[in-house]
């Protein structure tokens, strides 16, 4: 471990947040970060203690540098929560957590609502640590979310239409039960096991100018700051990133990196794509990839829409004479010119032209923006009434 | 870098390869992987000078422990060459190429033609040596992979129907230019720099019991026991494995580990989750990850056939009277039941009931399985006329 104190940093913290997922914090967003951790006291010192509890339960994460974000813009580095334990970085928190508790608070065990990631957490360490794990979720919680905490061997229990219900609940549960309510965010100990995730990150990079993580509810970037010494009144949030750049991150991060990230994770790479940084030219950035917890289907879908952003997944719709052949010559002519045709539905019925002509609407997968584009100037010379919608 | 010499391993290499994509030479399964290497000499200082000439410019891929992968069976650590530079371990062998050559030749660049991760490995390495590429291949080459090569400044030729047809043109292009021919297996410096991956295994496990990897060409698994010094005559190749297991693998190593591989570098895992590799219970494993380069419509279907063979994604028609509301009672029906609904299709011309009933066609997304099979009983019983299909 590197002597934490002995660095004098000159980072920025640049945070992006995911709008739709999670919401920032009044004070996080109107105060500086300083504030925000003076309110629960956290010193370099518990990071630090923290660092020594659960080192050897966490995975170090590894950094890796970017091949394709920020090419020619700066240099990008990933520091992979992803592939930490659970699939985010909350396993630092929840880890610390439970390895700080005494004997008899564990027999007790813990009652906990929250988000995915960090019941996954609390699910996966309370297992390890043989710490008996209440999930209170709402109706609404994902069956594949409610198998993993089972999978851990929790106990899950379902109690109202949201979040704040099953918490309220989750509060007069334990009192019932007598075991322990563990917050999912607002604790020491758990925050002092985000910043564990800076730490690493001074020993595993020689240089950093900056350091891009997601908000989220503000623990993970409050802890990073103070784990890299670097809390600057200047630091800088934003609050949206365009939802068009963040599925655009994502797949060039599945695609060009390898890995998979929720979209929260993917919020920094897409500020990187979509030039929020330019403060940030030549330098040396650190995007955090807070997590890669999303299901499959919903990958499906973010493939697709990022496709469609990036232009090799184009609709279309084209007027033919309805005779032998027209639809064969289409055909041939969107393949023969390199696009792959994903799917083909002629449509008769609900069209205003006359009824010697058929409507076919075509989904067709392309190599890149320019070749669509191309390929839309090709077939608008044989066949005028062509309708190209491209994102 | 660990001194090799002093290491005295008692591991066997098992590889694995994917029958569809790549071919087995002859030799390779017939004789012991000694009289392999032998054929062209290659030596461990060979591996050991490749891996000076190179570390720089490759990824030091990370190691890291599986998190569901052989869980309560073995201990699975992922070598990681997905996070390879150009996706995967064929930089090592590109690198080690055009870093051994003299500046005359490297002044002369090269042609070649191969696989697309050789081709983009070469390409990617020639443009930071400033090696002049030429790039030969077939009409079929898809255009994604043309592109890759040209974003890498090569120069793309496109010649013959196949492989074969590219290669041998190749051969007489690069006597008409004078640039060197630079062949895709079957070369010391192209061998060695794969190699290098096993030393790098050396300095990041303790205690490895087996290596898992693809046979492909040979070349990787060759190198890799002799980086090693572990040649057992009791070697084993596995030639074949299951295509649902590879789909399976494919999607446990993406939403669980949270990483992207192509087909190929699925194969060890798929073979640790088949149960191929009994003799392996209660060992620590390393299975290379040899590859990510798969595209993204390709992913989506991996995902669809990954998520099938899982039975989360199930087809089914059920027959129902054709009267208002039938078929509002069976969605509710079925997603009461906690399955979504991916598509619903009726159907009216096309069946061989009275023309009083429809049949509704449908795919489904469930948790696993077991709810598939809870789900099918249960409409089974209101809907007797039901047909499930599960891979």
């Amino acid at each position: 471990m590197a002597q934490v104190n002995e660095i004098e940093p000159t980072w920025n913290i640049l945070g992006d947040s995911f709008p739709k997922q999670y919401e920032v914090p009044e004070e996080v967003e109107k105060k500086p970060k300083a504030e925000n951790i003076s309110k629960i006291k956290l010193k370099l010192q518990d990071i630090q203690d923290a660092h020594n509890r659960i080192k050897s339960d966490v995975v170090f994460t590894p950094v890796i540098e970017a091949k394709y974000v920020g090419k020619n813009f700066c240099n990008v580095f990933l520091k992979c929560e992803n592939l930490q334990n659970t699939g985010s970085f909350k396993a630092r928190g929840a880890c610390n957590i439970l390895s700080s508790m005494s004997p008899s608070d564990k027999s007790k065990g813990c009652t906990v609502s929250g988000g995915r990631n960090y019941l996954s957490a609390m699910t996966y360490y309370g297992f390890k640590q043989s710490v008996p794990i209440n999930v209170i979720v709402p109706k609404d919680c994902p069956l594949v979310d409610k198998h993993t905490y089972k999978e851990n061997f929790a106990i899950v229990k379902v109690h109202g239409n949201d979040l704040n219900d099953a918490s309220l609940h989750a509060l007069t549960y334990c009192d019932e039960i007598g075991s322990n309510y563990v917050h999912g965010s607002d604790r020491l100990d758990l925050i002092a096991g985000y910043g564990t995730l800076g730490l690493e990150l001074l020993t595993q990079m020689d240089k950093m100018d900056a350091i891009l993580c997601p908000v989220g509810s503000g623990g993970l970037v409050a802890s990073l700051v103070l784990a890299v010494k670097s809390l600057k009144p200047n630091c800088l949030i934003y609050i949206t990133v365009d939802e068009v750049w963040i599925s655009r991150a994502m797949i060039n991060i599945l695609e060009r990196e390898k890995m998979v990230v929720e979209g929260a994770a993917a919020c920094p790479v897409a500020a990187v794509m979509a030039g929020k940084v330019p403060e940030l030219r030549g330098k040396n950035i650190v995007c955090v990839l807070s997590g890669g917890n999303i299901n499959s289907s919903r990958m499906s879908r973010v493939i697709d829409r990022g496709m469609a952003a990036e232009g090799r997944l184009v609709k279309f719709s084209v007027a033919l004479p309805d005779v032998p052949g027209a639809m064969a010559k289409l055909l041939a002519k969107v393949t023969d010119n390199g696009a792959d045709v994903k799917s083909f539905v002629p449509e008769r019925a609900w069209m205003r032209r006359d009824i010697f002509t058929v409507s076919v609407n075509m989904l067709i997968e392309t190599s890149d923006i320019h070749h669509a584009k191309d390929l839309e100037k090709k077939l608008l010379k044989d066949y005028p009434h062509s309708h190209f919608i491209m994102l």
